[in-house]
């Protein structure tokens, strides 16, 4: 495959950057705290600063800064808020980076048919903020305030998913520059479509490797009559996650189910200052629907977790005990974090058949344990996806070499139960090498389809794709 | 691009008819009745025979049939029931048919992780059937008993989609044999994944240009607890689709919601001899859920068909009232058919918004009642989908040139309000006028991945992309 696999020459970066600054004057950066800030993401993974930051404000812009790249195949690295987890953005080969923050225009409310349309560097709270009055609401929901593009980039999911699903279901058509400065459209707004390829879903989850995303419509959702949540504590995780697996299994339509584990509750607890709960495994449990329906959910829900150990029951009907809750729960990586001052956080991304989550949560947390691990173990669990948080020193080469082993034979064990290494945060360049154990033959269509689009290797190098 | 621009030299078609005789033995046929089966599909398109059909029984079977094909770079058409709507089958070039119907395991059904591994030659009422003791039911109903393959490869949706999606939402993962007889599977059984380019749904909706699907893992969802169906008659078209679009913006989550036209109602009345129903426009619908949630969608619904009209609910509470009304829906392809005898239905498949949906039927139908087209209308309306059937005597010129100017005007009338021109049927040979109108420079994206995968064209040649 053609790749680009080294820097460019200084001479040439120095004409590249020349380029982009008489075509976008101060929309370029090239101040090493602005590199710097590009080149890393959230994550454990060493950051590398691109040469050069392009500030884009309109899908043109993007267009225009792409084709100049191209002429001197300069490695291009779509950027939207930096809170990607799997080195996503980093520029092993230097290069430009797109900063797509500023185009964050809300283009279109098409609140009759559900659907909106925005740039690429919209946030999903400043969608929600700006949907507030309309009684829509977009439930993707990954933690972070990721930009929306990033977010279809990654196929970005979180803790809504199990009753809305993924970027993947809620994109309906998006805008995206290629290698050569093209600029396409994927689809229109018809909720369904069999016209072709469905270049909608290749882009969603590709990591700007393809294209970058410029512009997207996204599907939004009544609010609902009523919403209750709702936290239960178990004696165990076993217990916790069995709940879960029966509450999916009997066609509950919960819309949020997240396992937080003792070791989290009580990191939660402390950063988070929460009062009046028990340093134990826990179930924190969403509703939405009519007032009736949401009741109805709720019992259901309640009679399977009695029959697992599951008996204080507490709802937080009030929308401030609601945002507490979920506020704690956003913040569990950073609470992890605080468990050792100094330290980074790995998070683990594996997702398996739900029949399989409870044997192999079990694992991982003996393993932990056995091997002296320090970690937090958090679980969208409705979808069989959980994150471990491993809490490590970036300057102890041994307690990466465990936590690197430790997740690595965590991810076999998925594959070995027919499930992904990754649920929702991607490949980036953290787990390129999972690749073909998980696809095999398939990764050759990657490939092809890759070198199709991307003849030069220009897009984003060194993501997704193994060397 | 490389494509297959012409039949095979006649000594080269027996060469490659004994290669695979060698191979298959009486698996392959060239008798003419047999052939002929195997080029037409249930449209008005013109068939054209293969020059031979090779009854696949195993991917390993495809992959070999494809070898031996690709040696003699003659086409290959992958056919399942040949239910399709837009001659997806037909063999303009001849070539071999590979029928993969006698491909039926079900292979593994997953209880607990809500999934099923089949055969692609497995039909959607055969694995129904398998289920029916598990509690499990499969929900994608085109309407016709189609192959799960065929379903997969048209990106085919029905009656149900409203609720539980397409196809597109439904695979899991797909085995595909390339151009080259590659086999490779696009994911595992995760419900979601980050992993890399989202191969199913780049081969969900590729009708067999791109490889041909041999297996594939679909969700499939416990039973409702309850499901009530009801019938109600409106004053007017226009009536019925707004208690839909507002049926729709109010989140009721509604199984079915189906449009049935004056028309097309009296055709079914006659056709299907249901009893005790007006000739008049008229929503088919479906509730699923616990029995409080069935009762308050129904009462929901009841109170918006009210106020647009529709006065006389009528519910079919008992599964055999349920099977009649579906089975008269079903039957509307044969229903229509039956109004001019010896008549072939020319069936249109726009898809648009669903704030457009009204304006659009109700131009559509004042456009053919001007133009004196026979025809009858219905809908998957909560999808904004909706099908004419024109009723045309295929031997009048006049009469085909008349469905075709209208429906080609209804096409560019659902583009302009950002619909497309098939929500379910796929573009097979009788779309593709329209791709390029769609999708424009997107259409130039499908062809590099079209050209990468399949460099001499000889898979499905004619279909999906124009020429």
């Amino acid at each position: 495959m053609a790749s680009v696999t080294a820097r460019l020459a200084e001479t040439d970066t120095g004409s590249l950057i020349a380029e982009l600054t008489e075509a976008f004057g101060d929309q370029v950066s090239t101040s090493a705290a602005v590199l710097e800030r590009h080149g890393n993401d959230e994550s454990y993974h060493k950051g590398e600063p691109p040469d050069a930051v392009v500030f884009a404000r309109s899908t043109d812009d993007v267009s225009k800064a792409v084709k100049i790249c191209a002429k001197f195949n300069a490695p291009i690295i779509a950027f939207g808020t930096g809170t990607a987890l799997e080195g996503h953005i980093t520029a092993p080969f230097g290069g430009v980076c797109i900063d797509v923050s500023e185009m964050n225009e809300i283009i279109k409310v098409n609140a009759e048919d559900l659907d909106v349309t925005v740039q690429a560097g919209v946030t999903r709270k400043q969608l929600n903020e700006y949907l507030r009055d309309t009684g829509l609401f977009f439930p993707i929901d990954p933690g972070a305030d990721a930009s929306l593009g990033g977010m279809a980039a990654t196929r970005a999911s979180g803790t809504n998913a199990v009753r809305y699903g993924t970027m993947r279901e809620n994109v309906l058509n998006l805008t995206a520059v290629l290698a050569d400065g093209r600029v396409i459209k994927t689809a229109r707004r018809a909720k369904k479509s069999s016209a072709g390829y469905d270049l909608t879903r290749l882009f969603v989850g590709s990591e700007g490797t393809l294209g970058i995303i410029t512009e997207l419509t996204v599907k939004v959702y009544g609010v609902p009559e009523a919403t209750s949540a709702a936290v239960c504590a178990f004696p165990s995780l076993e217990d916790a996650v069995n709940t879960t697996i029966l509450t999916i299994q009997s066609g509950v339509p919960v819309a949020r189910v997240e396992l937080v584990s003792k070791e989290m509750m009580g990191a939660c607890i402390n950063y988070s200052k929460l009062e009046g709960f028990d340093v134990s495994d826990h179930l924190f449990f969403e509703f939405h629907g009519s007032e009736a329906g949401v009741k109805e959910q709720a019992e259901t829900v309640q009679a399977i977790a009695a029959d697992f150990g599951g008996e204080n029951f507490k709802f937080a009907t009030k929308q401030e005990d609601r945002n507490a809750l979920w506020t704690a729960r956003h913040n569990c990586h950073y609470a992890t974090k605080s468990l050792r001052p100094g330290c980074e956080v790995w998070s683990t991304d594996v997702c398996v058949p739900i029949s399989h989550l409870a044997e192999i949560i079990a694992d991982a947390k003996t393993t932990m344990d056995e091997q002296g691990i320090v970690g937090t173990i958090v679980g969208h669990v409705g979808d069989g996806n959980f994150h471990i948080g491993y809490v490590v020193d970036p300057n102890n080469p041994e307690e990466l070499a465990k936590a690197e082993e430790h997740n690595k034979q965590l991810v076999y064990k998925a594959l070995a139960v027919d499930g992904t290494c990754t649920g929702e945060h991607g490949i980036g360049s953290g787990k390129r090498k999972f690749l073909e154990a998980e696809h095999g033959e398939a990764v050759s269509v990657m490939r092809m389809i890759k070198n199709a689009l991307d003849p030069e290797g220009i897009m984003n190098p060194g993501k997704v794709l193994p060397a």
